[in-house]
């Protein structure tokens, strides 16, 4: 029943990329949805060409005009490109969520299968080392920031409860290392703690990431949605998918306040690229998440269901799932020939699986309903932010040297001048001076903390200027490569301590 | 045959760990090998006398002189600790090689048994995020540091391919996320690659660290030794035990150039403390690994074969395993019972595991022989580090600010004075100026990219305390609160581009 055409920006990708979503698209169409496809360029092809992001700039208008994606894999190939295409395309419309269902499918066989495995990871998307701001501090040592924000967090955790509310979910599990990263994995925990009792239906448990792994290798059916920061969210994604059938069936979103982009999670495959042999699983499953995206909730079951009817009943038989069931890969079926299969099943109902009710459904709209629009738990801005009582008590230095702390200890307490004191030198984090009687290993970066000699006074930023430029007159003995205010928010450090001191 | 006494620190820990040390010290005691324990403390109560570290100078003072320990899990109290104390001591003795054997044990039912998983995750255990260097660069955004130094990376690669060598292992296989981070967790990549072909019969393969996660659940056997930086080691050991049973039959050795740490991984678990009824295998396997690196290889064969006849013949089961096997909880073997039980098999040998020679069981002699240590493969050092041809070339400044980019960015090429010029703006790693007609999320931190006027020329400290300099005039406008030098070293870039730039 066709109604006025969606307008969404496909951009078929790389390698098996215009296969998998040639596929979607002809099952789209057959299911009755009118879609006014523009198709977009991104990836190698534009790298190539010498666009060192690989978003050419009519791809970023049809997007900024469809506000919704579908999308295969895009490669980066060396040489060309210094960044994803993948992640630039995120990071360009502010995807903060990346939603990664995983739930067991029929005819897939895995080790969890017929444990109920039905969870959603909901991944930050934007923060975190993904920000890929990395500095070499000294010929040999590698720094990158682990960035997390509030609004960030904020943002990303009232998403996953929402959607747990909005699909009718029993529990959200927050993933972080807490316990290591008071500040950073410490404020999204701290974050959701907040938010939880805005949702009391739904249990809110904290887990740290190790054991979150560890959990969902020995009882991953626990597991309901999953909030988590970029990397964590990264990591045990694919580890989720890995327990119900692996990359070719792990469908994703990526949601924005304006955007969202659905992909396989998958890569481009070269080797299998136009060979009509590829597993469209993935990218179908993604653009289900792209039609209830825009509501049409109704074609999108119908398209489930004949997923479902296709896999449970094991006629059409993908290369990768006759490989991994024993069936014979000679006779499998080609990305074609499983589309078709999936087409005719449409209609069908699957018999081996429970009935999915549209709400139960991984992934409902992603834009808040207007009269459910969630109020932000805390206002951000300048004033906001200039009214929050704080000090500056001091800097971390980051020098380049080598010198044993014993010498470079008294040489910078020389420097540290008439306001200022050197409190203390750290190596990698652990304490060297004052010395704790251990030399552990220098790779030639030390860290001295600098703060007033009257006990917690502010440090203005003359007597840090005039500290840096004694450190600067006495050269390369200690080339300062990096410095970090030390504030004090509200009466709470803003820094943490060496270890051991 | 009991010879010269070796001295070993124990540590008995918080929770269970008194009960589990027990288990393993009465299980050695029994196989004739003479250690005479050193006891120290660490860990809670160490911490509410008001010792922030949670390891007290005698504590240490021990190790330095055992260079052994033998340690259960220590806790850090909610409110008297900032950091952990089994960080601390890995961190203070630099023992950078984290060893964490995952095997698959009988009797211990997984859903992958029989599969032969036997794998060693090698995580490197001193830098990265755990150096635990935080700050808030604002009210509202966190920042942690991850460090990755060449050396570091060189001695746990080299400790890994050392590992595979002495117990005849087959391959190692090296996770990271380099494709995002190129610089740190690229370095650590690079480094791989230039040192496997000093091992020319074993296969070094590179994986991304999400990949890895993902084929530890599709197929774990596929792996052997595995080097990772120390975050994704976290996660992907805890999986790996996860895999063959958890946490209950994990051991560890924590190894550096002077001392060795022995653990279980798994926590205090306080609501058992005292009951008798915790499984102590994983602190007993990681006594066997304690053995070995003291020379003690016979009857650490001898309580291996031991612990395996007592599992695969299921009559002395804890309380944990009978759990997961349904058995009888009520008449579960205790913490004592299991002990015994394992005394009593000693000098059995095992009938349903193949047999396993000395020389392949996990971890062997922890120190490299001295006829084959291994070369570095590169030099560190002072005169080293100052031959590399370098030019500073610019400087990120990290502002507080909540102005959009299209005022700030004027406002900040006006300040960047005759030398210098504002390159670009950026918002967590996304380019905001010079405008990419988006409008990214704002929250409160700005990244200005000053680089001089003339290309590539080197910016000397004084520009940079002059461009600070003009930037505290403008008050809290601007307020700065990180900096990073942009270096050139050998002709390379020493820092990423921003997203979109």
């Amino acid at each position: 029943m066709p109604g006025q055409p969606h307008h969404v920006t496909v951009i078929p990708g790389d390698g098996v990329g215009p296969e998998v979503v040639r596929s979607a698209q002809r099952i789209i169409a057959a299911a009755g949805v009118a879609i006014d496809w523009e198709t977009a360029e991104a990836g190698a092809e534009v790298f190539k060409r010498g666009d060192t992001s690989g978003v050419p700039q009519a791809t970023r208008d049809s997007i900024a005009r469809t506000r919704v994606v579908l999308k295969g894999p895009l490669e980066t190939p060396v040489g060309f490109g210094e960044k994803s295409a993948n992640v630039t395309l995120r990071k360009l419309f502010e995807t903060y969520a990346n939603v990664r269902p995983a739930r067991e499918l029929p005819g897939v066989p895995t080790r969890y299968a017929g444990e109920g495995v039905d969870m959603i990871i909901v991944r930050e998307n934007i923060e975190d080392l993904y920000a890929g701001i990395e500095h070499m501090q000294t010929p040999d040592v590698a720094q990158c920031l682990k960035i997390i924000s509030r609004k960030g967090s904020e943002k990303i955790i009232r998403y996953a409860f929402e959607l747990a509310r909005r699909e009718g979910r029993r529990k959200v599990t927050c993933a972080t290392k807490a316990n290591i990263m008071k500040l950073t994995e410490g404020l999204f925990k701290r974050v959701f703690e907040e938010l939880a009792p805005e949702y009391p239906e739904i249990v809110a448990e904290h887990l740290i990431i190790d054991n979150v792994a560890h959990q969902m290798a020995k009882d991953p059916a626990q597991f309901d949605v999953v909030v988590t920061t970029n990397l964590n969210g990264d990591i045990i994604s694919d580890l989720a998918s890995g327990l119900v059938g692996g990359l070719g069936f792990a469908p994703s979103g990526n949601y924005g306040d304006d955007v969202a982009i659905f992909e396989a999670v998958h890569g481009s495959a070269p080797k299998y690229a136009g060979k009509d042999v590829i597993n469209p699983t993935a990218l179908i499953l993604s653009s289900l998440m792209l039609l209830r995206h825009v509501g049409e909730t109704t074609a999108a079951a119908a398209i489930e269901d004949a997923v479902l009817v296709t896999l449970e009943e094991g006629r059409a038989v993908t290369q990768d799932l006759a490989r991994q069931t024993g069936g014979d890969v000679e006779r499998a079926a080609s990305t074609t020939g499983f589309t078709d299969a999936i087409i005719a099943n449409l209609g069908r109902q699957p018999s081996s699986v429970p009935p999915r009710h549209g709400w139960e459904r991984p992934s409902g709209e992603a834009t808040p309903r207007p009269e459910g629009t969630p109020r932000p738990h805390w206002s951000y801005g300048a004033a906001v932010s200039a009214a929050v009582p704080r000090a500056t008590v001091g800097i971390d230095l980051f020098l380049e040297s080598w010198e044993p702390a014993l010498s470079a200890g008294p040489a910078l307490e020389a420097l540290a001048g008439e306001a200022l004191k050197l409190e203390m030198i750290s190596s990698r984090g652990t304490m060297v001076y004052p010395t704790t009687g251990l030399s552990p290993d220098n790779v030639g970066l030390l860290r001295a903390r600098f703060v007033a000699r009257e006990d917690g006074a502010a440090v203005p930023d003359e007597e840090i200027l005039a500290l840096l430029d004694r450190v600067s007159s006495v050269g390369a003995r200690f080339a300062w490569t990096h410095i970090e205010k030390l504030h004090v928010f509200a009466g709470e450090p803003g820094y943490t301590k060496a270890q051991g001191q």
